[in-house]
């Protein structure tokens, strides 16, 4: 029930991830008066889908704690509850983020050495894909919650983007060892420590996110929020920038037309909808936020995201890597991180 | 004496620079063997250029601390002397930032009221030219610190920009009052305070800069500097995506040669040299710095700069503006901020 265009785009995206993934069940809580003949309405759908009825939904504007309190039988706790209780695989949701994030930590708690979730993302760079993380779940973040994000971080992409030993760079605004932040100092200390399981970078800056300087980009959540978002920000202006360029004359719309196809491509390897689904990272179970605004398509990605790390099981991957890098690091480091 | 390519685009940009303002002077601080036939290869800026012989010059790798003691004499240290001492009306480099900010700082003092200077930039919108300030000089920024370049960046973008109410707004996570950062709450509760020199607008996310959706971005160094950089990265990488969609084809290349007016038009228009000079606001004295690899066209637009701020007395205009301000505000909000 999530989402500016709840449940339409939710149906329609689940319908178009069906067609990817013909063995994927969908259990679905909403308003059954409502949702009902949506599902009726894509084909094949209603087999592929258990409804679970609740006239229960968490608002956008709610705050997560009004949301906790008053929502424990709403669509967004019932979906939740069911990833803890083993009858889903994980949770797609296209509602309000601080909700979602507050009750999947409290139903579904942290993985074992892990003290706080990060939201983690892909995106395209000008060498192929990166990952970044925290996305904006943790807007003060120590030592510890840093160097915990790289290990997350550099487990997702090897499981996920099926990487060996993922490169993992500290977003900072130097690359030289002396400069930035104190805590930034202190987590590069850490995660310099040698393992098999990435190769830490150092310091990277906010020119090598676009750049793809390494697989996974960690950075606090306020300025990872801030920072994503100015992307998209600057993504649309340059879109809107072209578009202005191309409707400028008859000749430029004649190039336009000649340009099309090819133009159509490039948009499509940046189509913010390829990247949909931001994964909370940390949790014991796979939760998978897409965009409030997004479409089917879009929030069939984000589905496709949750089905790609149930069936590359991240999250025990997760544990068993956070417990050789805790038994590989020096005693010290291993008690700041365990 | 600094910068990638120096002495070279300093002295053409400097000439670039006096044909755009014919009665600017320069003093020029560096090891005149080197730079006297540089000056005289540049039709009339002989006449308008002073040449102080050093041949000292710090190095872009120095440390500030390191920069500070053994730079005594070094170009940099004695072009921001010429500021302090009234020679100059400002100073302009493209050499190491961390150095420039130590010696303008220790030289040339804090404005009073002002704990912190700031960097402060211009960048271009989907709807004019936006100023973003701390981007970079202060990693940790207090409360006090947030509203005092609130203060700075409205009365730059007043005498600057010419805006005669510009709006400010405080860069953070979510657009809600409860969201983000205790001290970014703190500080927009100050900034509140109703004041005649500019509009509180509240707060505002990373989209929100390329929007333009306020004049006057307020955020930490450390985050500032990390997005500014992102923002660039990504405009690099949207130009590539579309340099490839152009070269994919003889029927693209075609498309190219139709649109290539309108394209370099919005390239311009974008054009990182046209926003080179950010400036340390702040400071007893104006204190341009240009992008270490930029060119004499871009070296010009951070004379311009200086140029600019020295002709509207930006500094006595912030000073008169921040005793308005302290003065207007309720005694509790005036002791935090003077």
């Amino acid at each position: 029930m999530g989402g500016d265009k709840a449940p339409e785009i939710v149906i329609s995206g689940a319908a178009l991830a069906r067609r990817r993934f013909p063995d994927v069940r969908f259990l679905m809580f909403g308003d059954e008066p409502r949702i009902g003949p949506l599902i009726d309405a894509e084909p094949g759908l209603r087999a592929a889908t258990t409804i679970r009825h609740t006239d229960i939904a968490v608002s956008g504007d709610d705050k997560p704690s009004v949301a906790l309190r008053q929502g424990r039988n709403s669509s967004m706790q019932l979906s939740i509850n069911a990833v803890r209780d083993g009858e889903a695989a994980g949770v797609v949701s296209a509602g309000n983020t601080g909700a979602l994030m507050a009750m999947a930590k409290v139903s579904l708690k942290t993985l074992p050495g892990i003290d706080r979730p990060a939201i983690v993302a892909f995106f395209p760079t000008l060498v192929g894909e990166s990952v970044m993380l925290d996305l904006g779940a943790n807007v003060e973040c120590d030592v510890r919650n840093l160097v915990q994000f790289g290990l997350l971080g550099a487990a997702f992409a090897r499981s996920v983007l099926g990487l060996e030993r993922p490169t993992v760079g500290l977003v900072n605004v130097g690359a030289e060892e002396a400069k930035g932040r104190e805590t930034v100092k202190q987590a590069a200390a850490q995660l310099r420590e040698e393992n098999p399981y990435f190769a830490f970078h150092g310091f990277v800056e906010g020119n090598d996110i676009a750049n793809g300087t390494v697989d996974v980009f960690v950075v606090d959540g306020f300025t990872g929020n801030i920072t994503l978002k100015a992307i998209e920000g600057t993504l649309r202006l340059y879109s809107e920038y072209m578009r202005q360029a191309f409707r400028s004359s008859l000749v430029t719309k004649l190039a336009f037309l000649l340009a099309r196809r090819s133009f159509d491509k490039m948009r499509a390897r940046m189509d913010p909808r390829r990247y949909n689904g931001a994964t909370f990272l940390g949790l014991n179970g796979i939760v998978v936020k897409s965009h409030g605004g997004t479409d089917a398509f879009g929030f069939a990605n984000a589905i496709a995201v949750a089905v790609d790390m149930a069936s590359n099981g991240v999250n025990d991957f997760i544990i068993r890597e956070l417990a050789g890098f805790t038994d590989d690091q020096a005693p010290e480091a291993r008690a700041a991180v365990s």
